[in-house]
C-alpha cells in the first residue's frame, strides 16, 4: 500500500511545466474516482486533460512507472501517488497580507479549506484595519509577521496589497521564511532563488491571450 | 517609424511560454520608459525580469532583431513593437458571464480599462439578476450572448460562474465566436482547438507550488 516511505521520487529534475499540469491531473482523477471509474488509459486521460497520451506517459515517467503497458492506470493509486508527490495529502497554513476589499474576499472564499489550505493569519499596515476581526481572523500589524509565521507554521503567503507595496510585502514574507507566494497584486515582484510565486493578475492573463487574436499570430 | 505595416512578424511559430513572458517585458519596459530610460541592455532587462540575458535575446529573436550587438535595446522602440505584437496597442471588448459576488468585483475592478480592456456586456442566467444595473452595465440573459457578442464586437469572455456551470458557459462563448477566455471558475473546462483559456483559479495555483515545499522536491 501507499505510505510516506513508498512515495514516488522524481527520477530526474522535473520541469516546472509538468508540475503546473499535475494539479489538473489530480482534479480529473478525483472526478473519475467520484464517478467510480477504477482504471483509466493514457488516451482517456489525455482526452480529459487535452494533452496527448504520449505527454501523459512522459509527465508520469518523471515519477516512475504508474501503469502497465496496455492496462491503463489505477485511478485510486495514481490519485494517491500524485497527491503525495504534490504535497496535497496534508494541510498547509497560509498567511494573507492586505485586508482591503480583495483581501476580505480571499478570506471569505470557501474554496481553499476543502483543498487543504487554511488561512491562519491576516496582516495589514493600516492602523484602521489592524485589530479588526475578518472572518475568524484578528488582523495583525505586518510587524508581527515573522513571529506569527514561525509560531503558526505558515508555509504559504498571499499578497493582496496594491502594486506599489507588493515588492515590500514579498521581501517581508521571504525574510519570514515563506517560500511559496500567491500574488494578486498587478505587478511581478522580484523573487530570490528558491521562492515560488504564482501571479493571479487578470490583466497579465488577458495580455497573454490577445496575441492569438491579432492577425499576425 | 513604426506603423501597422512595419509590425514585426514572427519568424517561426512562437512557443506559448514566450508569449506568456512578453506581457512582463511590456510592463518592465513601461516602467523604464516612465523613468526616462532610453536604452536597456539584455543584461539589465534580464535582471529586472529574472531571466538570463540569453533568454531575452532568444525570446526577442522570434520577432526579428530589436537591438544591435553591444548597443542594447531602444526602450521606446521595443515597447512599441512588443505592444503591437501582443495586440496591446488597441482596445478589446470583453463580455462577462456570471454576475454574482465575484462577477460584481470583476466589473468594478479598476485595472482593466487603463490597459485597454473594456467590459461591455454582462450576462447571468438568474431571473433575479438579469435586468439589474451593475456598474454601467445592464445585466442581460445568457440567451442574448451570441447577438451581443456580434453587435458589440466582443473578442474576450470572462467566466465568473460556479464550477458546475463553467463548461456550459464556455461552450456558449465559443459558439458565439469568442476565442479568448479568462476563467475564474475553479475547474478546467474542455476547450476546442483555436480557443485560448487562462485559468485564474487560486487553488490550482496553490496546488502547483506545494510540490516545491515538500521534502521530495
Amino acid at each position: 500500500m501507499s505510505s510516506r516511505s513508498s512515495r514516488a521520487k522524481p527520477v530526474a529534475s522535473v520541469p516546472e511545466v509538468v508540475i503546473l499540469r499535475l494539479p489538473q491531473y489530480v482534479r480529473v482523477l478525483n472526478q473519475l474516482h467520484e464517478k467510480g471509474t477504477e482504471v483509466v488509459s493514457s488516451q482517456q486521460l489525455g482526452n480529459l486533460l487535452q494533452v496527448t497520451p504520449a505527454q501523459i506517459r512522459k509527465d508520469l515517467s518523471y515519477f516512475g512507472r504508474f501503469g502497465k503497458q496496455g492496462r491503463g492506470y489505477s485511478v485510486s493509486h495514481l490519485l494517491t501517488e500524485l497527491k503525495q508527490i504534490l504535497g496535497l495529502d496534508r494541510r498547509w497554513n497560509v498567511a494573507l497580507v492586505g485586508v482591503g476589499r480583495l483581501g476580505r474576499a480571499i478570506i471569505s472564499y470557501p474554496g481553499f479549506a476543502p483543498e487543504g489550505f487554511d488561512i491562519v493569519a491576516a496582516f495589514d499596515s493600516s492602523p484602521k484595519i489592524v485589530g479588526q476581526v475578518v472572518g475568524s481572523l484578528f488582523v495583525q500589524p505586518v510587524e508581527e509577521m515573522a513571529d506569527t509565521v514561525r509560531n503558526k507554521k505558515v508555509s504559504i503567503g498571499i499578497i493582496a496589497v496594491p502594486a506599489a507595496h507588493a515588492q515590500e510585502v514579498m521581501d517581508m514574507m521571504v525574510q519570514a521564511g515563506i517560500r511559496a507566494i500567491l500574488n494578486y497584486a498587478p505587478t511581478t515582484p522580484q523573487t530570490p532563488p528558491g521562492v515560488k510565486v504564482r501571479n493571479l493578475d487578470p490583466v497579465h492573463a488577458l495580455q497573454s491571450m490577445t496575441y492569438y487574436l491579432t492577425d499576425g499570430a
